[in-house]
Protein backbone atom coordinates (compact mmCIF):
# COMPACT_ATOMS: atom_id res chain seq x y z
CA UNK A 1 0.00 0.00 0.00
CA UNK A 2 1.30 3.44 -1.22
CA UNK A 3 1.62 5.92 1.57
CA UNK A 4 0.82 8.49 -0.97
CA UNK A 5 -0.72 12.24 0.65
CA UNK A 6 -3.71 13.90 -0.75
CA UNK A 7 -4.74 16.90 0.54
CA UNK A 8 -8.08 17.15 -0.91
CA UNK A 9 -11.22 15.02 -2.02
CA UNK A 10 -10.54 16.16 -5.80
CA UNK A 11 -6.74 15.23 -5.48
CA UNK A 12 -7.84 12.04 -4.52
CA UNK A 13 -10.26 11.56 -7.37
CA UNK A 14 -8.13 12.73 -9.45
CA UNK A 15 -5.53 10.13 -9.13
CA UNK A 16 -8.52 7.34 -9.18
CA UNK A 17 -9.58 8.22 -12.69
CA UNK A 18 -5.50 9.09 -13.90
CA UNK A 19 -5.05 5.28 -12.96
CA UNK A 20 -7.99 3.84 -14.82
CA UNK A 21 -6.53 5.70 -17.94
CA UNK A 22 -2.78 4.39 -17.07
CA UNK A 23 -3.96 1.34 -16.09
CA UNK A 24 -1.49 1.64 -12.84
CA UNK A 25 -2.65 -0.47 -10.37
CA UNK A 26 -0.04 0.90 -7.40
CA UNK A 27 -1.49 4.52 -7.85
CA UNK A 28 -4.92 2.91 -8.06
CA UNK A 29 -4.47 1.06 -4.17
CA UNK A 30 -2.62 3.95 -3.36
CA UNK A 31 -5.89 6.14 -3.34
CA UNK A 32 -7.88 3.86 -1.18
CA UNK A 33 -7.78 4.11 2.43
CA UNK A 34 -5.83 1.82 4.09
CA UNK A 35 -9.55 0.52 6.67
CA UNK A 36 -10.68 -2.55 5.18
CA UNK A 37 -14.13 -1.30 5.51
CA UNK A 38 -13.84 -0.14 1.76
CA UNK A 39 -16.29 -1.02 -1.08
CA UNK A 40 -16.29 -1.04 -5.55
CA UNK A 41 -18.81 -1.61 -7.27
CA UNK A 42 -18.18 -2.28 -11.15
CA UNK A 43 -20.98 -1.58 -13.45
CA UNK A 44 -23.14 -4.29 -13.65
CA UNK A 45 -20.84 -6.65 -10.86
CA UNK A 46 -20.70 -7.54 -7.82
CA UNK A 47 -20.32 -5.15 -4.75
CA UNK A 48 -16.17 -6.08 -3.77
CA UNK A 49 -15.15 -5.57 -0.07
CA UNK A 50 -12.26 -5.31 0.88
CA UNK A 51 -8.65 -4.77 -0.45
CA UNK A 52 -7.34 -7.97 -1.53
CA UNK A 53 -11.10 -8.25 -3.55
CA UNK A 54 -10.59 -4.41 -4.70
CA UNK A 55 -6.89 -5.22 -5.77
CA UNK A 56 -7.64 -7.96 -7.36
CA UNK A 57 -10.59 -6.85 -9.95
CA UNK A 58 -8.67 -3.87 -10.35
CA UNK A 59 -5.67 -5.99 -11.65
CA UNK A 60 -7.76 -8.26 -14.00
CA UNK A 61 -9.04 -5.04 -15.43
CA UNK A 62 -5.30 -3.45 -15.87
CA UNK A 63 -3.69 -6.26 -17.18
CA UNK A 64 -4.44 -5.45 -20.78
CA UNK A 65 -2.49 -2.22 -20.03
CA UNK A 66 -3.98 1.09 -20.84
CA UNK A 67 -7.15 1.02 -22.94
CA UNK A 68 -9.22 3.46 -21.76
CA UNK A 69 -10.03 7.30 -21.88
CA UNK A 70 -12.08 8.91 -19.43
CA UNK A 71 -14.01 12.22 -18.86
CA UNK A 72 -15.15 12.98 -16.00
CA UNK A 73 -18.01 15.48 -15.74
CA UNK A 74 -21.32 16.84 -13.85
CA UNK A 75 -20.15 16.93 -10.62
CA UNK A 76 -22.29 16.80 -7.55
CA UNK A 77 -20.65 17.18 -3.85
CA UNK A 78 -21.89 16.40 -1.26
CA UNK A 79 -19.75 17.61 1.65
CA UNK A 80 -18.43 17.06 5.86
CA UNK A 81 -15.88 18.13 7.34
CA UNK A 82 -14.56 14.77 6.99
CA UNK A 83 -16.35 12.57 4.93
CA UNK A 84 -17.04 14.16 0.94
CA UNK A 85 -19.60 12.21 -1.50
CA UNK A 86 -19.08 13.00 -5.22
CA UNK A 87 -22.00 12.22 -7.67
CA UNK A 88 -20.47 12.48 -11.95
CA UNK A 89 -20.82 11.09 -15.01
CA UNK A 90 -17.96 9.15 -16.50
CA UNK A 91 -17.41 9.09 -20.15
CA UNK A 92 -15.24 6.55 -20.84
CA UNK A 93 -14.42 4.87 -24.48
CA UNK A 94 -11.46 2.84 -25.84
CA UNK A 95 -8.38 4.70 -26.70
CA UNK A 96 -8.37 5.44 -30.29
CA UNK A 97 -11.88 5.87 -30.11
CA UNK A 98 -13.47 8.99 -30.22
CA UNK A 99 -17.25 8.31 -29.04
CA UNK A 100 -17.75 7.86 -25.99
CA UNK A 101 -20.21 4.61 -24.80
CA UNK A 102 -23.29 5.90 -22.66
CA UNK A 103 -21.86 7.42 -19.45
CA UNK A 104 -21.28 5.14 -16.33
CA UNK A 105 -22.87 7.33 -13.17
CA UNK A 106 -20.36 6.99 -10.24
CA UNK A 107 -21.04 7.54 -6.40
CA UNK A 108 -17.46 8.50 -5.03
CA UNK A 109 -16.85 8.79 -0.93
CA UNK A 110 -14.21 9.98 0.48
CA UNK A 111 -13.10 10.28 4.14
CA UNK A 112 -10.16 12.43 5.63
CA UNK A 113 -7.97 10.13 7.40
CA UNK A 114 -4.06 10.83 9.10
CA UNK A 115 -2.94 10.78 6.13
CA UNK A 116 -4.90 12.91 3.75
CA UNK A 117 -8.06 12.20 1.80
CA UNK A 118 -8.76 8.56 0.98
CA UNK A 119 -11.19 6.63 -1.58
CA UNK A 120 -13.84 4.54 1.09
CA UNK A 121 -16.36 3.37 -1.21
CA UNK A 122 -17.18 3.26 -5.65
CA UNK A 123 -20.29 3.04 -6.91
CA UNK A 124 -20.24 3.07 -10.76
CA UNK A 125 -23.29 1.70 -13.07
CA UNK A 126 -24.48 2.01 -16.31
CA UNK A 127 -26.93 5.09 -17.04
CA UNK A 128 -28.93 5.17 -20.12
CA UNK A 129 -28.66 8.19 -21.39
CA UNK A 130 -27.54 12.15 -19.68
CA UNK A 131 -30.30 14.01 -18.18
CA UNK A 132 -30.80 17.15 -20.60
CA UNK A 133 -32.48 19.29 -17.35
CA UNK A 134 -33.08 18.51 -13.62
CA UNK A 135 -37.02 17.37 -14.81
CA UNK A 136 -38.07 13.86 -13.90
CA UNK A 137 -37.94 11.11 -16.16
CA UNK A 138 -39.94 7.90 -15.67
CA UNK A 139 -37.90 5.33 -14.30
CA UNK A 140 -37.51 2.14 -16.49
CA UNK A 141 -37.47 0.26 -13.40
CA UNK A 142 -39.34 -0.58 -10.26
CA UNK A 143 -36.85 0.80 -8.04
CA UNK B 1 -42.19 18.57 3.27
CA UNK B 2 -42.57 16.84 6.28
CA UNK B 3 -40.19 18.05 9.54
CA UNK B 4 -39.74 14.38 10.53
CA UNK B 5 -36.85 14.20 12.74
CA UNK B 6 -34.78 11.16 12.70
CA UNK B 7 -32.24 10.80 15.43
CA UNK B 8 -29.81 8.08 13.71
CA UNK B 9 -29.02 7.45 10.33
CA UNK B 10 -30.65 3.94 10.79
CA UNK B 11 -34.00 5.26 11.58
CA UNK B 12 -33.66 7.27 8.60
CA UNK B 13 -32.80 4.71 6.28
CA UNK B 14 -35.36 2.30 8.27
CA UNK B 15 -37.71 5.17 6.94
CA UNK B 16 -37.15 5.27 3.76
CA UNK B 17 -37.80 0.92 3.08
CA UNK B 18 -40.84 1.16 4.84
CA UNK B 19 -42.07 4.36 2.27
CA UNK B 20 -40.87 2.36 -0.19
CA UNK B 21 -43.29 -0.41 0.91
CA UNK B 22 -45.98 1.57 1.18
CA UNK B 23 -45.69 3.88 -1.55
CA UNK B 24 -45.95 6.32 0.68
CA UNK B 25 -44.88 9.28 -0.94
CA UNK B 26 -45.23 11.91 1.72
CA UNK B 27 -43.14 9.66 4.27
CA UNK B 28 -40.41 9.06 1.31
CA UNK B 29 -40.04 12.78 0.76
CA UNK B 30 -39.74 13.44 4.67
CA UNK B 31 -36.71 10.88 4.71
CA UNK B 32 -34.40 13.49 1.88
CA UNK B 33 -32.39 16.39 3.18
CA UNK B 34 -34.14 19.61 2.30
CA UNK B 35 -30.65 20.95 0.86
CA UNK B 36 -31.61 21.19 -2.63
CA UNK B 37 -28.32 19.40 -3.47
CA UNK B 38 -29.92 15.62 -3.27
CA UNK B 39 -29.44 12.45 -5.98
CA UNK B 40 -31.41 9.76 -6.67
CA UNK B 41 -30.41 7.23 -9.24
CA UNK B 42 -32.92 4.04 -9.93
CA UNK B 43 -31.68 0.88 -11.00
CA UNK B 44 -30.80 1.52 -15.13
CA UNK B 45 -32.36 5.07 -14.42
CA UNK B 46 -31.04 8.77 -15.20
CA UNK B 47 -29.50 10.55 -12.19
CA UNK B 48 -31.91 13.03 -10.55
CA UNK B 49 -31.04 16.30 -8.87
CA UNK B 50 -33.20 17.56 -6.43
CA UNK B 51 -36.81 17.53 -4.53
CA UNK B 52 -38.55 18.24 -7.86
CA UNK B 53 -37.10 15.34 -9.86
CA UNK B 54 -36.71 12.82 -6.88
CA UNK B 55 -40.24 13.42 -5.66
CA UNK B 56 -41.87 13.09 -9.20
CA UNK B 57 -40.35 9.97 -10.03
CA UNK B 58 -41.54 8.20 -6.89
CA UNK B 59 -44.76 9.73 -7.23
CA UNK B 60 -45.25 7.91 -10.53
CA UNK B 61 -43.41 4.55 -8.91
CA UNK B 62 -45.99 4.83 -6.05
CA UNK B 63 -48.91 5.68 -8.22
CA UNK B 64 -50.14 2.35 -8.39
CA UNK B 65 -49.82 1.62 -4.71
CA UNK B 66 -48.19 -0.45 -2.47
CA UNK B 67 -46.75 -3.74 -4.29
CA UNK B 68 -43.60 -4.29 -3.21
CA UNK B 69 -41.87 -6.53 -0.30
CA UNK B 70 -38.01 -5.29 1.10
CA UNK B 71 -35.56 -6.81 2.60
CA UNK B 72 -32.66 -4.79 3.22
CA UNK B 73 -29.34 -6.75 4.11
CA UNK B 74 -25.84 -7.02 4.01
CA UNK B 75 -24.62 -3.25 5.41
CA UNK B 76 -21.52 -1.97 5.53
CA UNK B 77 -21.46 1.46 7.25
CA UNK B 78 -18.78 4.09 6.40
CA UNK B 79 -19.19 6.53 9.38
CA UNK B 80 -18.16 10.03 10.01
CA UNK B 81 -19.61 12.28 12.57
CA UNK B 82 -21.44 14.63 10.34
CA UNK B 83 -22.09 11.88 6.96
CA UNK B 84 -22.85 7.83 6.90
CA UNK B 85 -22.51 5.96 3.99
CA UNK B 86 -24.26 2.82 3.96
CA UNK B 87 -23.79 -0.22 1.27
CA UNK B 88 -26.96 -2.47 1.09
CA UNK B 89 -27.98 -5.10 -0.78
CA UNK B 90 -31.99 -4.68 -1.72
CA UNK B 91 -34.34 -8.19 -1.91
CA UNK B 92 -36.86 -6.91 -3.71
CA UNK B 93 -39.87 -8.93 -4.61
CA UNK B 94 -43.59 -7.70 -5.52
CA UNK B 95 -46.42 -8.32 -3.10
CA UNK B 96 -47.70 -12.33 -3.17
CA UNK B 97 -44.21 -13.28 -5.03
CA UNK B 98 -41.53 -15.33 -2.59
CA UNK B 99 -39.23 -15.63 -4.52
CA UNK B 100 -37.15 -12.11 -4.81
CA UNK B 101 -35.11 -10.84 -8.16
CA UNK B 102 -31.73 -10.62 -8.49
CA UNK B 103 -30.62 -7.86 -5.17
CA UNK B 104 -30.22 -4.64 -5.95
CA UNK B 105 -27.29 -2.94 -4.79
CA UNK B 106 -27.70 0.22 -2.95
CA UNK B 107 -25.21 3.14 -1.79
CA UNK B 108 -27.36 5.60 0.78
CA UNK B 109 -25.95 8.66 1.82
CA UNK B 110 -26.94 10.57 5.26
CA UNK B 111 -25.97 13.82 6.75
CA UNK B 112 -27.24 15.13 10.36
CA UNK B 113 -28.46 18.20 9.94
CA UNK B 114 -30.53 20.73 12.37
CA UNK B 115 -33.47 18.39 12.01
CA UNK B 116 -31.71 15.11 12.51
CA UNK B 117 -30.29 12.53 9.50
CA UNK B 118 -31.56 12.83 6.67
CA UNK B 119 -30.74 10.96 3.22
CA UNK B 120 -28.89 12.98 0.72
CA UNK B 121 -28.11 10.13 -1.56
CA UNK B 122 -29.89 6.80 -2.96
CA UNK B 123 -27.40 5.46 -6.03
CA UNK B 124 -29.04 2.10 -6.89
CA UNK B 125 -27.93 -0.50 -9.26
CA UNK B 126 -28.99 -4.53 -10.36
CA UNK B 127 -26.51 -6.69 -9.37
CA UNK B 128 -26.35 -9.96 -11.10
CA UNK B 129 -25.82 -12.24 -7.81
CA UNK B 130 -24.87 -12.25 -4.35
CA UNK B 131 -21.28 -12.15 -3.31
CA UNK B 132 -20.77 -15.68 -1.81
CA UNK B 133 -17.74 -14.24 -0.34
CA UNK B 134 -15.02 -11.34 -0.18
CA UNK B 135 -13.17 -12.88 -3.21
CA UNK B 136 -12.57 -10.84 -6.54
CA UNK B 137 -15.27 -11.68 -9.45
CA UNK B 138 -14.25 -11.08 -12.84
CA UNK B 139 -15.74 -8.29 -13.87
CA UNK B 140 -18.30 -8.18 -16.70
CA UNK B 141 -17.29 -4.77 -18.04
CA UNK B 142 -14.47 -2.96 -18.59
CA UNK B 143 -15.06 -0.39 -15.90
Amino acid sequence: MTSKLFPTPQDCEAAFYEALEKADLELMMSVWSEDEEVVCIHPGGLRLNGHAAIREAWRQMFAGGPRLTVHVGQLQALQSMMMVTHSVHEFISARGESRPAAPVVATNVYMRSGNGWKMVMHHASPSPKLERSNTAVRPKTLH
